[in-house]
């Protein structure tokens, strides 16, 4: 944070406070499946000024190019909104993007507080908002639950800070450890309902990532296939809102370097982006959908780049043993999703990451997050710890 | 069940009545550690002449040349047995063991009605202990609840029905399903509490059954250390009665074709019983605690004669991959028990299982029964299907 940031985080903050921004922050999760690339936002509005504090108006961001949370808000607050404080789970905007800035609805609206979250992470506009409604008058605090805030947008955080979108790394596998048979043969591991889980997964992401191997082996599309008669865990029905809203497929990122694909491979076969990676490409080329890349020297600098160039928060890492094992290896993944299936494969069977570890010091430590049963599956996830200390 | 077995399996039942024969299933549970190689068996007496049904005496089986279950649960009720009802969760035995038998002192109580979940798995005795009683004027009904009470003594039941222990595989892995690094390197993948728990799952154990590969590797006790001051899961506090109550140390067994163990091993060094087996052994030979074994066609022929000769109900088999596999593959194994550490440790490392599939659908198929966090760690507990339908 740069030293002319206009005000200092608070720390004292009341119960009542905790838990509108827990409000905000449930409604800002809202959007998890729709708000991309645009960060969740969520935004309570309260009057005080009775005996009783009265919730006077609610928002979220559900898409980008529609209302931001904050505006939501004040729209459903009206008048009320006059002399109101304002919960939000991140610093309001102050430029103009698609919609207009929240700032100046805010200052518009005649609220006489805010109270963000969290400061905006993206250094070019951390401040200005605070600095803005501070201009206008208003009484600014930030710092109210500012963790679970920062969680919650973890891959905008991330692109900023680590100028490397959010990577969650997902594997189905038996128990005992295998993806594949030793032939390749590997297609539904899982049961139904974990696959429905999947698509839920792959819908909050920016992209899907794969490597040339996956694509020889399986052809998958990596796309979200919504159906709303699939088996579905009771985690939330809220992504079969976001189909009625309609959210956009991720992109798709295919790491080929000897360029093996064929232009019929089905992910290249729908409406979505696709970046196509090879050191045999010429330059970039952009025709329709597909963008084709070279010149990437590491993995860092691809993810850099999706970051940097194409403003992506998070991605998901869906390929074999031997891509898996470089993210791996390169401390490039945050998190790890594991559908284990109650099946056994056998040790000649294809495992998860190529390693090359000697010593039991230097296997890499997880941090188990969620464990769960999904139909006649599990579901565990881990963060890395080393990664996200 | 033979022919002449004197009575039919009833039906009907009251709430009341799987309420009482619950509390009796759960009495029998707390034996768990100690009435080996006894079954464990709960009893609730109830007296049911007046306006509310009153409970008498409670017993349950604690441990081997102690009072059964019955005789306790008689002696809490005295005279108000007469004319009482005994749900019990085993037939009543009509035999003398190392105690006098249990229809006698039910007969002598004057107890007027006897409801059973199970008739006794053994077929010498099978059917006796219920005629007895009704020969006695005792009106007598079994078939409550049975399907529980077989699950619970379910080593009991393979004894005498498959001929065989129920036999439990525990495994020790990283997520990524390896027990050990390429140089064998693997004590303590998992953390403190799954390896106090370990000590649970082999105190419930008539034997552990390791292979000389093991033996060879990690030189392990196999034996049940329990220390009050480990980490425990809110699962159960009746370990620790049963270190109260004094439990035998489980039995090894070591599989060792080419007689390569050395004596000086630990596994040999306490004063468990062990049962080594090896081809290269010229006749069974008894020495203090160690028995050699030779002879064994098949892994199926061993475990018939712990089964028949030794009355061993339970085993819990420790091993390494190519033995695990070889059970796997005979279909050997009834449960298995995998915690999974928050490790990864890469495709070098050590796999669980032998096995040679080469198409996805003969894939064994596991059946999920519990998981649940363990410390740090998590325990997946599966049954097979195929062995236990």
């Amino acid at each position: 944070m740069n030293a002319n940031f206009p005000l200092k985080k608070q720390t004292n903050w009341t119960s009542y406070d905790r838990e509108m921004m827990s409000l905000a922050l449930n409604l800002a999760e809202k959007g998890q499946y729709t708000a991309r690339p645009n960060p969740m936002v969520g935004c309570v509005i309260v009057r005080t000024d009775k005996q009783q504090p009265e919730i006077v108006g609610q928002g979220w961001h559900q898409k980008s190019g529609l209302p931001h949370a904050e505006v939501n808000a004040l729209s459903e607050a009206g008048d009320k909104a006059r002399g109101a404080t304002c919960y939000v789970t991140l610093e309001p905007c102050a430029h103009y993007g698609k919609t207009g800035p929240c700032t100046q609805a805010l200052i518009d609206a005649g609220v006489s507080k805010v109270i963000a979250a969290m400061h905006d992470p993206n250094p070019s506009v951390s401040g200005k908002g605070f600095k803005l409604l501070m201009d206008a008058g208003i009484t600014v605090e930030y710092g109210l639950m500012e963790a679970q805030a920062r969680k919650l947008i973890r891959g905008f955080v991330s692109r900023f800070e680590k100028k490397r979108p959010w990577i969650t790394c997902k594997l189905a596998m038996s128990l005992d450890g295998r993806t594949a048979l030793a032939d390749g043969s590997s297609q539904w591991i899982t049961g139904s309902a974990a696959r429905a889980d999947v698509q839920k997964l792959r819908a909050r992401q920016d992209a899907i990532i794969t490597g040339i191997g996956t694509v020889l082996a399986d052809n998958p599309s990596l796309n979200v296939r919504a159906q709303s008669d699939e088996p579905t865990t009771d985690e939330d029905d809220w992504f079969y809102q976001a189909c009625d809203i309609g959210f956009s497929q991720p992109a798709r990122i295919l790491l080929d370097r000897e360029k093996r694909a064929q232009v019929k491979a089905k992910i290249f076969n729908d409406d979505a982006q696709v970046f196509w990676l090879s050191d045999n490409f010429a330059q970039i080329q952009k025709e329709n959908h597909l963008t084709r890349l070279s010149g990437f020297e590491s993995l860092s600098e691809m993810l850099k780049y999706f970051a940097e160039q194409q403003g992506m928060n998070n991605l998901l890492l869906e390929s074999g043993h031997q891509l898996a094992g470089e993210f791996l290896k390169q401390q490039l993944i945050d998190e790890l999703v594991v559908y284990v299936a109650p099946k056994l494969m056998g040790n000649q069977a294809m495992g998860l990451f190529d390693l090359n570890i000697n010593k039991m010091q230097i296997t890499p430590e997880l941090h188990l997050l969620d464990l769960r049963r999904i139909g006649d599956d599990i579901r565990l996830t881990y963060s890395f710890e080393s990664n996200n200390s």
